[in-house]
């Protein structure tokens, strides 16, 4: 395989395309929502993107990685964002952060508000500092007073932590909700366009080639780093598939009864543009089956095929 | 080279005795500055590892990396810690969190105390919830009160941020010193013993290596995240550094003069037991130098060379 193309074609879809559609759809079932409830067809969804970290009180920086609520309805890259929806009409605004001009000696020329614009496929652009003013002018209900903000409130069940609600200076002039949004945007997030689930679909083919990649090539003796190295070579060598949607579990003897055994000292997953698929495989590391792994390997699997089954 | 063996040694010191030897130092450096200052020469250095993050609301945590002044002092790779050093006798201590049984689901058996206090060759280790009471019984001045509690406070001058001291429950019962310990510390850490400078020797090594390797490969049509992938898999792979101490820079064309480029689509650093190494270099990605280039690069090399005699 050259070193310099993907085998594997990734999905022919406009990634803002994707997420433009996820802003429609969700603006829709809030149409529906307030409808059904006899609330006025108004009011804006506002969305606080991720912000840049650093480690504890260093300079170091982790590559960013966006919110995925933010990234599902902007598909943004960069932190420090702003993005609002406009309920009634779907209008759609991203806010950029103003950078310093000495920011370009540490992260390159600054991007332009138009780029953004056509970069992420939104009807306007602003920057951060102008977001009251921009909601305050742009969507006032025709003089009648402020817009209702919908922002963001709710807590994860596998986490139980809560998402945190977007805050900018000046939000306190505003009306805000903190209800609606969370569980009809979380809603939106479980039935996928086609498109998201070419995204998936692609994400699931790179993880499935990296790992048949660690197959062929593990011996005994390996170390399950080495087993993790393999696998993160091949999806971002060959697939563009930088970094793992999760802290790769590969672990071998006892260590595999470990659920988030990370150590690695860890099953591997793939993101593709915010997308991701989880693919869990047990295998001998010497390619031969011992009876009794061949006994737990084939009562695991016909687990499986009942419980797939059940669900048809 | 073979897959499952490491081509450069690591350095032969224990991990655990590096770490003794920098607690060694600071106590020195504590007791004669209290000395100098005609303080009483008694109270305990208190720090605050890392703790597990999630991202933002969600399950997913990252793979995690001690802070540094912690991982300088006590060498624990596990989240969660405190670790206490006594002025007056050098004695430490770790406190490890107490863990649900059912963590051992999640994160496998959990490890007992005398397995934390061998591992990393402290006096004695406790539970994080005995904190309070093992410093007023263990470390409580023959009968006269609580011990002073020297933390962690002080501004990065890198980052602008600030180091955060330590805190648990029943602190407010103790006397606490926030300015005597920060300018020490990190005066400490400037000057490396031979069992450090050996583990940056191997840091810069496997980056060097690893360097090396990429410039093997590289060649025009290439993507700089591929570039990325052949320099972490080497470093992974054959020498066991499983993450950059930095988010890895790998810049082509007008991106190279960009400092903290790192979208690789971004020179790559290397992590070995918490010591790192910076390595910058640049080449053309065909092998060939053109004469522009090679006036730009000379230039840059006696520039560099120049400041090296200057420092000499």
């Amino acid at each position: 395989m050259s070193e310099s193309s993907h085998s594997l074609a990734p999905p022919g879809a406009s990634m803002a395309e994707v997420h433009a559609g996820n802003r429609e759809r969700l603006a829709a079932a809030l149409r529906a929502h307030l409808t059904a409830a006899g609330r006025p067809l108004s009011g804006i969804v506002l969305l606080q993107g991720g912000e840049e970290q650093t480690r504890y009180c260093t300079d170091h920086v982790p590559l960013f990685r966006q919110e995925s609520y933010f990234a599902y309805l902007f598909g943004v890259r960069e932190p420090g964002f702003y993005g609002a929806v406009d309920i009634a009409s779907g209008h759609s605004i991203l806010f950029a952060p103003r950078l310093s001009p000495d920011d370009a000696i540490w992260n390159g020329k600054p991007k332009k508000l138009p780029h953004f614009k056509d970069m992420y496929k939104v009807d306007s652009a602003f920057h951060v500092d102008e977001l009251a003013q921009v909601l305050r002018c742009e969507f006032s209900e025709h003089g009648h007073g402020e817009p209702l903000l919908f922002l963001l409130h709710g807590r994860n069940t596998d986490s139980g932590n809560y998402s945190r609600p977007a805050s900018f200076e000046g939000m306190d002039k505003f009306d805000t909700d903190l209800t609606t949004l969370h569980p009809i945007l979380t809603e939106c997030r479980v039935t996928k366009s086609d498109m998201e689930l070419a995204l998936i679909q692609h994400a699931n083919d790179v993880s499935s080639e990296a790992h048949v990649e660690v197959m062929r090539r593990i011996k005994p003796g390996m170390t399950e780093n080495q087993l993790e190295s393999i696998f993160r070579f091949h999806a971002s060598m060959h697939e563009g598939c930088q970094r793992c949607a999760y802290t790769c579990i590969c672990a071998t003897g006892q260590n595999s009864s470990i659920l988030h055994y990370g150590q690695n000292d860890g099953a591997v997953n793939d993101e593709y543009n915010f997308y991701a698929f989880d693919i869990t495989c047990s295998y001998p590391t010497n390619g031969k089956f011992t009876r009794d792994q061949a006994v737990v390997y084939n009562a695991a699997l016909k687990a499986h095929n009942d419980v797939i089954s059940r669900m048809r």
